[in-house]
């Protein structure tokens, strides 16, 4: 008897593991998404896809995790420019860098562009690459959310999570496409998306080879050497991946491109867009935001096939926490 | 009695392909690497790396197949110069285009580094990133080598597939890193190395995205936009893979920084060169060669503790074929 229950609770504790995408409520939204993987996966189907073929694509901010007030490498940078002043107070030299480290977003508004730039560049140049990275990950674990009052880790989508993990228990390999750093995106992206380093496609940095101490490492410099945003996305993604993708996610008009040309190739394609409609448990903005504005894809998405998520409806859960 | 045998031949044939690296003689070098294998696998060892850090890295141009008389891509731009030629006489309206077509290397190399990058970036152009590996995967497939006359899929290393075999068996993760063009490898190196388009790192043209016939796609254009060459090879790596390699080959002092900065991380660390030194079998040169010079490397390797791959004392067979 109770090794039948055992066995029972078995059967059970299984199926339920097996139920996929749990943090998705059963919408059109959901459905849409199982039929598009049952049918690129079943070798009797005419819309059978080799596992080769099953890229992946995923925009991180707004798409994999928040992206409110403002873009998180943002605010990263910010703690980062206070952390080096409190180390040497001679490192905050300029208007720009001082209004950083004081947290002054207002000034540094003010001194547009440029100014913004100059604080990134300042606090993502100066070490080495892999030291970069480790920090970037270790303030994506503990540094707080202003207004969340969480850990940006926890800020990520568990229904995208749980999406991530579904394509690639189907055979799919999931790739990161990112206006953000990609130095900055690989402090985290293993832990919490179950994408490794060379799955993170993301803008670069300028970077120099260079031997110190008789070491020979590559150290970040000030300077962008190529922008993985809007018709940087399919470049970057045949330079690092070297094929189409047939699966693209996005939030914004930053992905248009790559939605465009994921789904406008032939054979079985998914795109899919994260439409923030959530105020209550997250943020409701599209058209008119200034961080993430999602405007002309909102608009072509019925022409174009692709899917988009009504957060507040299609989803149980939001945050991974 | 039958099944006896059968069985008999089963294991035998099993044992055997259990023998790494069979195409190599049993030398130091063949030694060294089964040991430094063997080092990093063994969990009980103090020199166990986790599989997700047994990063190997391998030039391709005279480290994985040959490079002789020149690099097989310039080949390639010469045979398609005289391929564009041929569909459209107008095409070649420049000396130096004129004189890729007719094959005439020496007014070629009169025209200096001008008109050979002219020549490149004319027959490396014009075309979608697609269209292009598939040109180029196909020439590897078919065309023949101008001395050796066969063709150039058949001029990759024995050996030293059966290297990137034997790591990936044993948990590393095998990248090609060369100054040749990304889009130009990943033609062959899945066939050839085992090496999948993502695990390819190159020299980047520049490509535009674009809609053509209302169809998004991305395009090669005439320009270099990375150059993936001694300093270039470490950024590289850490722009597509993001992590130092534990293992690295290569055979010209291209390789060099490559080499050094693997070398010089924690933990154990394998450099290995590929010497050539069999003028029977293939080519010999090093310090004195146009191409893949190997002097520095070479002067260095004891000191830095590079294994040097003695081609006609090491290898038991050279091509594959």
């Amino acid at each position: 008897m109770f090794r039948l229950a055992a066995a029972f609770l078995l059967v059970a504790s299984s199926a339920l593991a097996q139920v996929p995408l749990p943090s998705w409520n059963d919408t059109q939204t959901r459905t849409a998404i199982l039929d598009f993987v049952e049918s690129t996966t079943d070798p009797k189907a005419g819309t059978f896809v080799q596992p080769q073929d099953r890229v992946a694509v995923f925009d991180n901010d707004g798409t994999l995790w928040a992206e409110q007030p403002v873009y998180f490498q943002f605010l990263f940078a910010l703690d980062r420019a206070k952390a080096l002043a409190a180390a040497d107070p001679a490192w905050a030299k300029t208007p720009a860098l001082k209004a950083a480290a004081a947290g002054d977003v207002k000034t540094l508004l003010e001194g547009g562009e440029a100014a913004l730039t100059e604080v990134v560049f300042a606090t993502h140049s100066g070490m080495t690459v892999e030291e970069f990275t480790r920090e970037a990950g270790e303030w994506v674990r503990t540094a707080q959310h202003p207004t969340r009052h969480r850990t940006y880790i926890d800020m990520t989508y568990q229904p995208m999570r749980e999406l991530l993990d579904y394509l690639r228990e189907n055979g799919f390999t999931t790739y990161i496409v990112s206006g953000g750093g990609v130095d900055f995106m690989r402090g985290f992206t293993d832990e919490a998306y179950g994408v490794p380093s060379p799955n993170v496609v993301g803008s670069l940095g300028k970077a120099t080879y260079q031997i110190v101490d008789g070491k020979p490492q590559v150290t970040k410099d000030p300077g962008i050497a190529f922008i993985d945003d809007k018709e940087g996305k399919p470049i970057g993604i045949m330079r690092s991946v070297g094929q189409r993708p047939i699966f693209a996610a996005g939030n914004s008009d930053g992905d248009y491109q790559m939605l465009d040309w994921t789904t406008a190739g032939d054979g079985p394609r998914f795109g899919i867009i994260v439409h923030h409609t959530d105020a209550a448990r997250e943020w409701a903005y599209d058209r008119d935001s200034k961080v993430g504005r999602l405007d002309k894809a909102l608009t072509d998405a019925p022409a174009k096939g692709w899917v988009v998520i009504d957060m507040a409806k299609d989803w149980k859960t939001v945050f991974a926490d």
